[in-house]
C-alpha cells in the first residue's frame, strides 16, 4: 500500500558519456508500467520521419521565447543553435496520472528543475571510475581526437556537480543502476513529507472515534 | 557498486500493536545477510535460560545509571520498574562492520536516537487503518478489556508522532512492508551526503590527472 499517490518527478543526469540514456532505457524495460516521460519542445527543424507532438513539439523561436517569458518551462537549454525545453504543463499532466515522470537532462538543468519543483528527486549517475568514462568516450569511434578531448573536458567539468543532487548512483552495471533507481523511487514515495497527509486521512478524525 | 560502505542505523517504530516485531522478522528472513541487531542492556533480572551478553547485558541499576550519566546509551527507557537501553558502543561496533543495524524501539525513543545519531534512518510503521489495529489488539486474546482499552489509548496517542520520522510504511502486508524497508535502505546508501566522499575518492585528484 502506497500512501503517496501522485507521481514523482525523477531527474536523471550525470557527466557526458556516463550512459544516462542506457540506464533510462533499462529502467523503462524493467519497471516501465509505472513510469512515463514527457515530450520536449524544440526550435530545431523537424527531421524526416519525425512527428510533431510525438518526437517533439516543434515550434518557432518566437513561440519558444514567449513560453520562456511566461515561465512555461520546467527547464530549457540552448544547444548548437537550437532551444530544447520541458514544458511545465506536460510535467503536471504526467504527475497527476500517478506515474513517475523520468526526465533525462543535462547537468546544468538540475538547478532549474529544483527551483521550479522543490519536490523533484534528482539522481546523478556516475561512472565507476574516471578512466571508465574516458574509455567509453574514446571507443564511440565516430569522433575525432579533438572532439573526444572536448567531451573529456566537458565531463571533467561536470563531475564536480554531484553535490547538487539528492542521490549518486554508480553505473558499473546498467541493470544494477536501474534497480537502485527503482529502490530510490519506492523509498521516496514513503517519505514522511509525501505520505503524511494521506496517513492522517486514513486515520480519520481521532476525536470523533474516541467518543 | 555501493559508494557508502558504513552500515546504516535503521530505526523501526510505530504505534503499539502495529506489528513492528513481525515486520522486523520478515525483514531479517528476506534480507538478513546484510542486517544485524544490537544487544540491549537491562536491569531486569535474568530469566531461566537467558544468557548474559546474548539475550541482554544484565547489569545493576547503579551500573545502568552510571552509563546514562556517561552518555553511553543511544536511547533508553524505563518500563515496569526496569531500565532498558541500547549501548552506544554496540551501535558503533555494528555500523563499522558494514551491516545495517536494525533497531526496534518504542515511539518515544526516536527523538533520543536522532539527537545522538543525526544520520539514523527512522521509519514509522502504521496500520492500514485505525480499525485494523484495534482488531489486532482485541484478538490477541490474552488481555482483559481494561488492558485492551489501555493499549488502544496508548496507540491513539502514538499515531500522531509519525511526523518525527523520515518515512512512513504501511503494514498492510508484512512482506510488502519488509520489501519497502529494504528499498529505503538501498536508497539511503545512495544519498549524496553519504556517497560523496567515496565518490571524490573514486575520481582521484582531478588536477593531477588533467596534466
Amino acid at each position: 500500500m502506497k500512501l503517496n499517490e501522485r507521481g514523482l518527478l525523477v531527474v536523471l543526469s550525470g557527466p557526458s558519456g556516463v550512459g544516462k540514456g542506457t540506464v533510462r532505457k533499462a529502467l523503462f524495460d524493467e519497471y516501465g508500467k509505472n513510469l512515463t516521460y514527457s515530450i520536449s519542445m524544440t526550435t530545431r527543424p523537424m527531421r524526416p520521419g519525425e512527428v510533431n507532438g510525438k518526437d517533439y513539439y516543434f515550434v518557432t523561436e518566437d513561440e519558444f521565447k514567449k513560453k520562456i517569458m511566461e515561465g512555461g518551462f520546467l527547464e530549457y537549454n540552448y544547444f548548437c543553435g537550437n532551444y530544447y525545453g520541458t514544458p511545465m504543463d506536460e510535467v503536471e499532466k504526467a504527475l497527476n496520472s500517478g506515474k513517475e515522470l523520468i526526465l533525462e537532462i543535462e547537468v546544468n538543468g538540475c538547478r532549474q528543475v529544483k527551483e521550479k519543483m522543490l519536490d523533484a528527486v534528482t539522481i546523478f549517475i556516475v561512472p565507476p571510475s574516471r578512466e571508465a568514462l574516458y574509455e567509453r568516450l574514446k571507443h564511440r569511434g565516430t569522433e575525432s581526437d579533438y572532439q573526444i578531448q572536448e567531451r573529456i573536458n566537458k565531463a571533467n567539468a561536470e563531475f564536480g556537480l554531484a553535490y547538487q543532487y539528492d542521490y549518486i548512483v554508480v553505473n558499473d552495471d546498467v541493470n544494477n543502476a536501474a534497480d537502485r533507481i527503482s529502490a530510490i523511487i519506492r523509498a521516496e514515495h514513503a517519505r514522511t513529507r509525501r505520505s503524511i497527509y494521506k496517513y492522517y486521512e486514513l486515520l480519520g478524525d481521532e476525536e470523533d472515534e474516541q467518543k
